[in-house]
């Protein structure tokens, strides 16, 4: 079924929750009206109902494979690309001065997740692009620069970024791949990669790789690590291409889902060696990669509630579309009728709104963190933003996990076939909760570096301005909310002092109670922007739209929130169980 | 990799938990010895390791095809059914008095579990010979009994069960196939079925399908349906095979999982009409198919906790030997050793286990019911059965589901290729909850016939021998056991005066209500198991298993028992929310 961009959600956060006047009003982005806003977004509606989402269950059939070791794509798929990049979606959030167009985060995000939505094996290659001209820009040499990112912006040429070794999944410091230097200041680079997204297709004339390897007499570990930069085609002075570079793409991976988008076994240096250059300094490439996937994490959070959003579309059309039992009077009663399957709808659509919700917050403190003219105000939006991305993305794609499996349980048996187009979501969802790090690698990330580094410094702050909050919505009448959101706060303040005492003394209970930890701040989060929704939405009216997101809300905190606590007793009462245990009796 | 049936556990439970001797003690049961148990385990997971669960990857891959109009199976899933059924485990748990070898269900319910655990795929065809011999003894012709059901208890001939059309999912009363009287007794039937599970195949001479249709002029809806027996081919009177019958495959379904079982669209009388013979009375086919339905959903809740542990055989044996990251000494730490794999993998362990113990708990109750001397006892036990029944299915099912989420997360990248094969487990699990009665079908079941009809007798009464059980824990030494079980109850004391409540005057808050309810049940009755088992292992010794079995039941209660609480509130809290919710505005 068609993918339809959800306009109305998307505006109702934008103008209303997000305080969008605000954001375009900060310098640099002047040029972005209300107006032209709308545009974009009716634009991109467009493009991903048209001609994405078609092409999406077509690339899930069909799949990738090799063919005189060069990948072949979807059919379609090349001429798509083509019409994405000639319509300037590519440079969309790129920096102006690279020959991006500028646009704010806020403005972007929405935009991302329509494509997501529409086609998420599709969607993955774009943002490889944002990453490689990110690295390239930070510090490399300039020639080479000039060369590559006017090419990556416009989507003329695609990037990767290969990191992955077999030996070498989280923990990168095990990279073996070498790059040995050339008298020319070139390098040549000899290994092999695993899971490189779109590592070859037809898609660009070039392909630009972003390669992780240990230079000559490089110490082991982290410090050994340099970033290069590996094209498909070796570049000449003019910009046009030359000869092939010794990479390719030695195998496919046979997936669970994202079969339209290639996942690929990557050979560097086979036959002599793959041309590189070096990104900045050496024994700082795993301190640039970090850099390129925070920008890479937030855009796998969004895709949770992305596919959730395309999940929801098809079961609630399902809902009431098919017929089974009779209601009271005798006629044919559509499902969307039987008091369970509208339970799972709401828990969908609750969950998919909070985390929606949430990611376009984030979005705009990475504008006002980057533009703001109060360093102040910048910096608290930055640090809220580091506290929170790992719960970002360990979080939403939990979520968007779990929406696509009420989405295949409402179609009942239907949802076990194939041809019902709603199984692929469920297949294509599993991996968001693996790539760009675990919810494992995020919740160790959000305990240890956000919260105990820093003696809960920003998770503290967060707390202060959450507490406002529950008075204001008891005031407005939302006794349930405020009581429900109160005590959601004051939960999360028991767990961070749990978090605090434990660091000290039992870093081990701290580092098992992570994920119940990430889970349950993700959860609380979701009913702050729920209840902020609820604020605005019955200030502004009283139409079906305001009233729904109202009723929304309740639900979530009703329904979905009691779940925070659950995750708050588990990770304070079993962490010292779960270390104790004796891993022989597992 | 290959499935080793968790011999120990499953010995733990029969030997301690469910007190085997006094079942094997109860009329009917004398020949059941110690001995005799042990070695038809050991048989069954002989054969489970051996021939099933290597054909399990390979049915996945070949899955199943349409040739010439019949259906071809995977390789070497003929030659495993000859093999399986000439081992006699086809008739193992049905009645001596029609060939069968007549064990109880204590025993019969380990055994089907290996099967579905090696194979999920092919263990769906034996339980459908079980169904039909349970259906064609009800009331059937005595010809056509002697003709029938010896081959059906030897495996020699198949079953199916023919419910299903596209119009009547759930609400069988929809069911449009009609079946017309001949001169001789017999009927023709016409009409098309779908989702019937190995509707055809070449394991067996014949098939013998079990079908609901119309009568002519009978009645609308439920009270118009009969139960017919209609083999694919004819059988002469001295039992050997006549004419082909005019039914047939006419489509497969192509599937998210269990590629190895044929799930087909099956037509009847498309040349002239099948001929089949009425099984018991005009109309009260129905009532015949339920009586075969409660045994076909004990044994898919049994799928649960099967398929459970085939995925976390699989995760354990990765995260010992997978190596990510360094121990402190610097020596290559395997991911078991990473909090967060460990949590995952006890919870996994958590779960299984507590809804094995169910599992086996409940076989125990269905022996106790059919063969206790004391009519009371026996009667007690049927009711409970009944009671929790849809508790069974409902959550084993789902906690299968979670724990094979798990098993592919601990895999990380590895777990989102086909080639680890821990996928396929995430992928048959799938159906579980929504097969045999969804879930929601299920807690509908639970909330409307088992709790309100009778004004909550039965869980009354559950809930009354739940009580001395805090009272022993504490005794035992088990504070934190006892105090989290007895709030547990305290709680499901609750949800029933609740629910009783809102059965009286808002009946459709009990429906929104019934899958959390039945969520708090399955959990609190999770707990109830392992504390029982916490109080046997520490009184049996203090071996590393037993020692294991105790830290288990401590971190059930304390990391998965608090998830019951959260669906108690999200019951009570939010059911009038979802009924008085706009439906407009999803």
């Amino acid at each position: 079924m068609t993918y339809q961009a959800p306009l109305r959600d998307m505006r109702f956060i934008l103008d209303h929750l997000v305080d969008f006047e605000a954001i375009t009003a900060l310098p640099g982005c002047e040029e972005v009206t209300a107006d032209l806003a709308g545009a974009i977004l009716d634009e991109a509606a467009k493009f991903a109902a048209g001609v994405l989402s078609p092409l999406d269950r077509l690339g899930d059939r069909q799949g990738c494979r090799l063919g005189n070791g060069e990948v072949i794509t979807p059919d379609g798929w090349a001429a798509a690309y083509r019409q994405f990049a000639a319509s300037g979606w590519v440079g969309l959030g790129m920096a102006t001065e690279h020959g991006g167009q500028g646009l704010p985060k806020i403005l972007a995000t929405p935009v991302a997740e329509m494509w997501h939505a529409a086609n998420l094996s599709f969607s993955l290659l774009p943002p490889l692009n944002a990453s490689a001209v990110e690295a390239l820009r930070l510090a490399t040499d300039e020639r080479v620069r000039a060369l590559f990112v006017p090419r990556l912006v416009s989507g003329e040429w695609a990037g990767t970024m290969a990191l992955t070794e077999s030996q070498a999944g989280s923990d990168l410091a095990a990279i073996r791949t070498r790059a040995e230097a050339q008298v020319d200041g070139s390098y040549r680079v000899f290994g092999q990669k695993i899971f490189i997204t779109y590592g070859d297709h037809p898609l660009t004339s070039n392909i630009v790789h972003l390669v992780l390897a240990r230079t000559a007499d490089a110490p082991p570990g982290i410090k050994g690590i340099s970033l290069f930069v590996v094209p498909k085609f070796l570049v000449n002075e003019d910009g046009s291409l030359g000869a092939r570079n010794d990479v390719h793409c030695i195998a496919l991976e046979h997936k669970l889902g994202l079969h339209g988008s290639p996942t690929c076994v990557m050979s560097f240096g086979e036959a002599g060696g793959a041309v590189g250059h070096r990104v900045g300094e050496i024994g700082r490439g795993l301190e640039y990669m970090f850099v390129m996937m925070n920008e890479m994490r937030f855009g796998t959070a969004l895709q949770g509630p992305a596919l959730a959003e395309r999940a929801y579309q098809q079961a609630v059309a399902y809902a009431r579309e098919r017929v089974q039992g009779r209601e009271r009077d005798g006629s044919p009663a559509a499902i969307i009728r039987h008091a369970d399957v509208k339970r799972m709808l709401l828990t969908m659509r609750a969950k998919l709104m909070a985390s929606r919700m949430l990611a376009y917050s984030a979005a705009a403190w990475f504008d006002i963190a980057a533009r703001h003219a109060d360093a102040a105000v910048a910096e608290k939006h930055r640090r809220r933003l580091d506290l929170l991305m790992p719960v970002l993305k360990g979080w939403l794609t939990e979520v968007g996990n779990e929406v696509c499996e009420l989405a295949v349980q409402i179609h009942g048996g239907a949802g076990f076939v194939e041809e019902t187009g709603v199984a692929q979501h469920y297949r294509d969802a599993r991996i968001m909760t693996i790539y760009e790090g675990t919810t494992g690698i995020q919740a160790g990330d959000l305990v240890g570096r956000k919260i105990l580094r820093e003696r809960g410094a920003s998770l503290l702050a967060l707390l202060d301005d959450w507490r406002p909050l529950a008075g204001e919505l008891a005031a407005a009448g939302f006794a349930h909310l405020s009581s429900r959101f109160d005590a959601a706060i004051g939960d999360v303040a028991q767990t961070l002092a749990w978090l605090l005492e434990r660091g000290n003394e039992r870093l081990a209970e701290a580092q098992a109670a992570s994920v119940p930890v990430l889970r349950q701040l993700g959860l609380v989060c979701g009913a702050w922007q729920m209840a902020r929704a609820a604020l605005v939405a019955r200030r502004l009216g009283d139409d079906v739209y305001q009233r729904g997101i109202v009723d929304l809300a309740e639900f979530y905190c009703a329904h979905v929130l009691p779940q925070a606590a659950a995750w708050a007793l588990a990770a304070r009462d079993s962490a010292a169980l779960c270390v104790d245990f004796d891993a022989e009796a597992l």
